[in-house]
């Protein structure tokens, strides 16, 4: 698929027929990226599936879609950045690179707060498309740890294990990873898998694009 | 080593006595830290050694110094991504996780030139002290693929193979990274490895940053 090809995130549902675009998308199609009405996009839903299609008079005509298969659920469940450029940056990377669900964290040491969903949600419809993924990364919270259900949990810590002991390569997962400070004593559930990143201390950002890293790895390198 | 003791990059040469610290330095940890003279402080040479001791009269003064060893040599060759907050994340993450060298490649599908030297050094100080490593990355180039010499080269590429195929767990290492239009016919060197990074299209820096952190954790997992 030739990058110069703009990838393009339609909300669903679609219905039958061609797709609308919205008045931004109309715009940047035509007077940023200078694209004539006939012109071959690729689009998505964010659910999965995958078009390949051509501009139409405000609208998407549709031409051959794909279903891109889910795999197992990887989430973040992440406490805020202090600055709204690395909750940005970690929300555009965690996109990019696939990443099912970021979950805000609210933990003790928290630095932070969640930045406005509606951004959140922009940056990562922006990854979506620079990306071309088939799923679009959902954002939820914040919540408390009690909040996160009862997933398999791996948490980034100092003192953990490598990746390949402590991450499993098959089945849902969430990547925990506190605020600079750590998480605070007790705070962490029981039975919780500790992921160690090496020594330096990493910023929360950091932290959690690599384990993310690690985590996608492992899966393809099982299959 | 708590978090909250300053950890000071000392620039070299030391001396035998004290160190003395910048006017800037003086200025950040007395105005926006608030230490005392008396207070603890960590520090490093940026070339392997870390001292712990305390803050003098605008100096630090020595106690304890160790020698952290440098472990086989991890070099990232990147292409110049083309916005410079982009290439600031990219330096501060490569600086933080303990990459020893970053190279700004030049590629013929470039698209941003490197930031200025001294902006670049500057993040990798402030990611180094953040981080509380030993060992400052160096910057260099740009440099065109035959100044690289000859390292063993990994190059990041969408039908590259897993990480544990693609990576070698020792001896120094340069990953290369190309543009988001990808490197041009021909342009990598004959014998270089290829490192895929999944389905994703990702950005330059998230490109460099995650193939880091494979480099690291295989390294970190062969101990």
């Amino acid at each position: 698929m030739a990058a110069h090809v703009p990838h393009l995130y339609l909300p669903p549902p679609w219905g039958d027929g061609d797709i609308a675009l919205s008045a931004e998308a109309r715009h940047h199609l035509q007077r940023v990226l200078r694209r004539a009405p006939g012109s071959t996009v690729t689009y998505t839903d964010g659910l999965g599936t995958i078009g390949e299609g051509a501009l139409g008079e405000g609208c998407v005509v549709r031409r051959s879609e794909t279903a891109v298969p889910r795999g197992d659920l990887l989430a973040c469940a992440v406490a805020p950045p202090h600055r709204t450029e690395r909750a940005r940056f970690l929300v555009e990377k965690l996109a990019e690179l696939g990443v099912d669900r970021l979950v805000w964290l609210r933990c003790r040491h928290a630095e932070g707060a969640p930045p406005r969903p509606e951004k959140a949600g922009a940056w990562a419809v922006a990854a979506l498309e620079q990306s071309r993924g088939a799923h679009l990364m959902e954002i939820a919270g914040p919540v408390g740890w009690s909040d996160l259900g009862d997933p398999r949990l791996v948490v980034a810590d100092a003192a953990g294990s490598a990746a390949e002991e402590a991450l499993p390569v098959r089945g849902d997962l969430t990547i925990a990873v506190g605020p600079e400070g750590g998480f605070a004593e007790g705070e962490v559930p029981a039975g919780a898998m500790r992921l160690g990143l090496g020594d330096r201390v990493l910023r929360t950002e950091t932290a959690a694009i690599v384990a993310a890293g690690l985590a996608l790895e492992c899966r393809r390198s099982s299959r």
